[in-house]
Parts: structure tokens; sequence; C-alpha cells
């Protein structure tokens, strides 16, 4: 896959996150994906995403800064949500706060197979201080 | 500069950082650098990696995955290491822990001028809870 084909598909499975298009997400999502060192498979991957929009009901995925380099991607993703109760075990109830993830991903015939995210908690810890 | 060269760059800043050569930053780092938003220029980025050393004695950076695209790196750092005192806030106190740092670079003339990085404070707190 071109870099410019990886990007695009990249592109399209973020639109489906925002769309919570969860049947088309096995489009972008290999079978036997694994998230962070856990292997999860594509109906874990969608538990995931279904349970981050039960706590985070306004989640919308922004792109802010999109690397690739195939089957490699890079992706720094901002967040500006309101989740209802506790997030990452921090008690943000309902505030709206800000946020980036940044991201990589390993593409294995043309979906997605592994994942190593960073969420910047840290962001979170000082509005919730301020 | 081609993707090959911009890789050799990097390792090259990288390797710079494992031997603390303060004074060869200035080949890799841009005077008008920022680091997560904030312009600290090259002499507050030797100041930040100065401090993480007084910190940190035994401080590593291992690249584990390196995703570049001209003119833009993203790199997945790991790093198993002792912080004597605070680290993030978090009492680790000479405990050995391990922790992965996703970060993109963006560069300009060839030298590091942004930097957006997030660090795995997460995977820490679950270690210091183990």
């Amino acid at each position: 896959m071109t870099k410019s084909e990886l990007d695009a598909v990249y592109r399209d499975y973020i639109d489906a996150l925002n769309h919570q298009a969860w049947h088309e997400l096995g489009r972008f999502v290999h079978e036997d994906v694994r998230h962070n060192g856990r292997h999860i498979g594509l109906s874990g991957y969608r538990e995931m995403l279904e349970a981050d929009y039960r706590t985070i009901p306004d989640l919308q995925f922004h792109i802010d800064l999109l690397v690739s380099d195939p089957p490699y991607i890079a992706s720094r993703l901002n967040f500006e949500c309101s989740p209802t109760a506790e997030f990452l075990g921090l008690p943000v109830n309902g505030r709206k706060i800000s946020f980036s993830e940044n991201v990589f991903y390993e593409f294995q015939a043309g979906k997605i197979w592994d994942v190593r995210s960073v969420i910047d908690k840290a962001a979170i810890e000082a509005q919730l201080r301020s």
C-alpha cells in the first residue's frame, strides 16, 4: 500500500469512528488486532470503542498530525470532550477537557494490526487542578 | 532532506543524548525549538535534558519504532530507568520503572524545531501500584 493509500484508509477509519459506524470497523481493523500489547481482536476493539462512547458521548477524533511510512502510521489526535464520569481514573465528571493522544499503528493486509497509544493524562490532570 | 538522511540525523541525536553530549545538541536542535507548545529555545531544551539526567542518572533513550515522513519524525521511545525522586509528580524514589514516550518531531533546516511528546504516565502509575 502506498503512503497516500494508507493515509486515505486511515482518514476513512477516523471518519467511521466519528460516525460510530461499528459495522464498518472490520474494513479497517484486523481480526487479530493488538492494542498496547494486548491481543484484543476486532470484537474487543469494537467493545473498547463502544465503551469509550458510553463514557464520552461527545467523543470526536481530530487528526492534528499524520506521519505515514507504510506499513506504519503515527497520528497525533486531539480531543475536546466531556467524559461523564471517571476517565483514566480521573474525576472528570462532565467537565470539558482537551487532550492529545500520540498513537502508532502498524498495518497488515491493509488493516490496523498493532496499536501503541499514549494519552496525555498529565494534561488532563493539569486542567482538573486549574 | 530525504527519509534516510532524516532517520540518520535522528539516530545521531538520540546517540548524543545517551552520551550526554550537550555541546553537540546545537547540531540537532534548532535555536527556536518548541516543546509541547512552549517556545523554550536551544538553551531551554538543554536545561530540560540536563534536569532529566539529574533526576534520572541512569536515563537512556531506546528507539522502539521510528516512523519518518520528512519533515516529520514520529518515534516511540522506551525507557527502563530509576528516577531518584519524584517523576511526573509520582513518588518513584529510586524504583526501576519501564515506560514509553510517543513523540513527534518537526524538522526545519535539518534540525528539531517542534516537539510534541506524550509520556505514558498511566503505565508508571500501574507499576507503582503493583
